[in-house]
């Protein structure tokens, strides 16, 4: 069979198990989960020798020491895969909620119950960890799954994958639900990518380039993040101490994630005060400042922000400062650099929080919180599958409801349209 | 201009209105949409005089009676579109409704917000009225809209924009946020379909071939809905009085739109009693019937039915019928050829009938009902702006929220992350 083909199978055959996934209980997909943990800690020695066959290709193909430990597996890690699939277990189902209910002049009760998507295509990149975490939530959620890790892992992706699929066989669900494909050409994926007759959305987990990619090739819907440029405005009235903590936390807590701040805004009758005291703090911990004049009038050790910074996705401890003469003006401003990701207020007054929360449409919109809790886990999500961006299906932080769809239900008693 | 450099400058002024609609409060909107309804019945001689010109360019270039008819303004028309604009109106607002919210273990309240999906862009054929409906359902929900209607329609489609935009402006409502593409060349919409960074969402509104051209070309998502392959299963403890009444209403009361009921299962116990109950009754009001065995040795009358007749969205007064054995092999029927679009069964039992809703996924299951329910406005969802037969964001009759997403909003006091 040509790669095509077996794609085509793939696709056929978790489309046909997908059915099957759809009506299995919540005790059957917690009792699968659990015993899924279970076989990849007794399997560890097994994982760690198909691993090994990953790491000494990458490191004859000369991949980097960072890719390389993002590969490794070891006692601990595997540890994590099965913890983070006693998570899911304990996480409630999504399927078969009645998320309202409600009843027409004939009498007919009408409703919306949450059900699956169906099949769901993951396309990823080096860690093997994703292998077992995205199939979990994909299955507790009542979905067949078919991944596509990265040529790297291929070996590691395989092994966990075939312990997991053995779980399900023994527990008489049928293995098709949770496929790998099998081979790494590229082809592979671009096949993939056109069933859109039987696959319902596909995640891309990985860089910018991975997910332009597959943006630009699917013709099934997907779902995406390219970056997160996060703000946060110091209103005139912000409580600067808890301004300082929350700016220090978002920026330098963890400077490489989609959700650390990036822009910073200052209400302009803030700035004489604010602005020599968080320039000092951040230059303390080796922030580099680029600032606008106004800002850099108070903070002259800050370096000239450009155009190009106000768009800048940093991932570093570099951080964009500018002071704005109004709410107005900074949610202007956020519209037009803002990513849609995440955006923050830290202010006392009342009216312009609830402003800033109504009038700022990024995914996630705080006040006097971190920006580092737009994540699954930290709003209470449980298990994060990815975030979007984008505002079809699911927009922010998605968590097992993002992996379902509602569908209409009509109890009657015989009633006919006139 | 080029029309690609037009387009384009049509989809970024839009881009900037939506900002505005998105902070409209739902008391301005009421008064735009009510002031809309009354410049349309005052400017009946106008709009007539502009249709007036479709008209003749349609009969010139050989349209069909039916097409002419679709196409055709008159008083009662018009009135008809400014009450829908009324009703609309008269609906809630969905944006800024927060669908639920929590407290975290740190104490910060999370909550989801409705918000406006942004800019919407929709595809149409030959009606005029769809440019009020959908214009009016768009900026209820805080959206601003770019609309592309059918070319035999434009000289109309341009009049009733311009009363509209019209109100706009008087009311200070930037008039970009309602944009009609103002020439038909085909260009145009493809230019449409490739603005991925300033429109959110495309709905075709036609027939499958408009839709599919859509779906061809589009960059950006696109909500449709091909056809309606209705099923409607005739336990073996039904009500038979009930069921015919059902069928009859599901068949016969409007054949040719796609929540009409096209294939007809019935259960094997059921069959030596009520097929030729049904059979009779169907061919006594003209219905054609297609039968597979069992049920034509319980209705000869009935043709054979082939492969085919399973797929097929008849659109007339044609019936599939099917015996089929149990629950199980009705629902596999209905997985192997069904649209996904609306199932019913007629039961007088309390098993099966809960087990059809679970199981069934369709976009709307009903239990002692017509399929001919499955429509916004008989759900209650108010006004439709269409229909969405695949899962992402919205599945079966869309109303005025699924033209909004849900935004993260988190209210803390200080928190940030360890």
């Amino acid at each position: 069979m040509t790669i095509a083909e077996q794609i085509r199978q793939i696709a056929e055959n978790a489309r046909k198990a997908s059915h099957r996934m759809a009506r299995l209980s919540s005790g059957a997909k917690n009792d699968l989960l659990l015993a899924m943990a279970t076989t990849l800690e007794l399997g560890t020695p097994g994982l760690i020798a198909e691993n090994a066959k990953d790491l000494e290709a990458g490191a004859a193909k000369g991949l980097s020491a960072a890719m390389l430990d993002r590969l490794m597996l070891d006692d601990q890690r595997i540890k994590g895969m099965a913890d983070a699939l006693r998570e899911v277990a304990a996480l409630p189902d999504p399927v078969g909620e009645v998320t309202k209910m409600w009843k027409r002049p004939n009498d007919l009760m009408v409703g919306k119950m949450r059900i699956p998507l169906g099949v769901i295509g993951i396309v990823y990149e080096a860690r093997p960890n994703v292998t077992a975490d995205a199939a979990a939530l994909c299955l507790k959620a009542g979905n067949a799954v078919i991944l596509r890790g990265g040529s790297e892992a291929i070996h590691s992706n395989r092994a966990i994958a075939a312990l997991l699929q053995g779980e399900m066989t023994k527990a008489g669900i049928p293995a098709e639900a949770l496929a790998v494909i099998p081979f790494t050409e590229r082809e592979g994926v671009l096949e993939m990518l056109k069933q859109e007759d039987l696959i319902d959305l596909i995640i891309p987990r990985g860089g910018e380039s991975l997910i332009r990619f597959v943006v630009e090739h699917s013709k099934i819907p997907v779902i995406k993040h390219y970056k997160g440029v996060c703000h946060l405005l110091v209103d005139a009235s912000a409580d600067f101490a808890m301004a300082e903590k929350i700016i220090i936390n978002a920026k330098t807590q963890r400077p490489g994630v989609c959700n650390s701040l990036e822009t910073l805004l200052i209400h302009k009758d803030a700035a004489p005060q604010f602005v020599p005291q968080i320039a000092a703090a951040l230059s303390n911990l080796k922030v580099e400042l680029r600032g606008d004049e106004i800002f850099r009038e108070h903070a002259p050790q800050a370096k000239v922000a450009t155009e190009q910074d106000w768009h800048e996705e940093f991932l570093d401890l570099i951080l964009a400062c500018r002071v704005v003469g109004s709410l107005d003006e900074a949610i202007d401003h956020i519209n037009t650099y803002g990513s849609l990701h995440t955006e923050a207020i830290v202010t006392s007054d009342y009216a312009n929080a609830q402003r800033f929360i109504r009038e700022v449409n990024s995914s996630c919109v705080l006040v006097n919180a971190s920006t580092r809790f737009a994540d699954g886990n930290q709003l209470g999500l449980g298990a994060e599958i990815g975030i979007s961006t984008t505002k079809l299906h699911s927009f922010g932080p998605m968590g097992l409801e993002d992996l379902t769809t509602t569908k209409f239900i009509v109890y009657g008693d015989g009633q006919v349209r006139c």
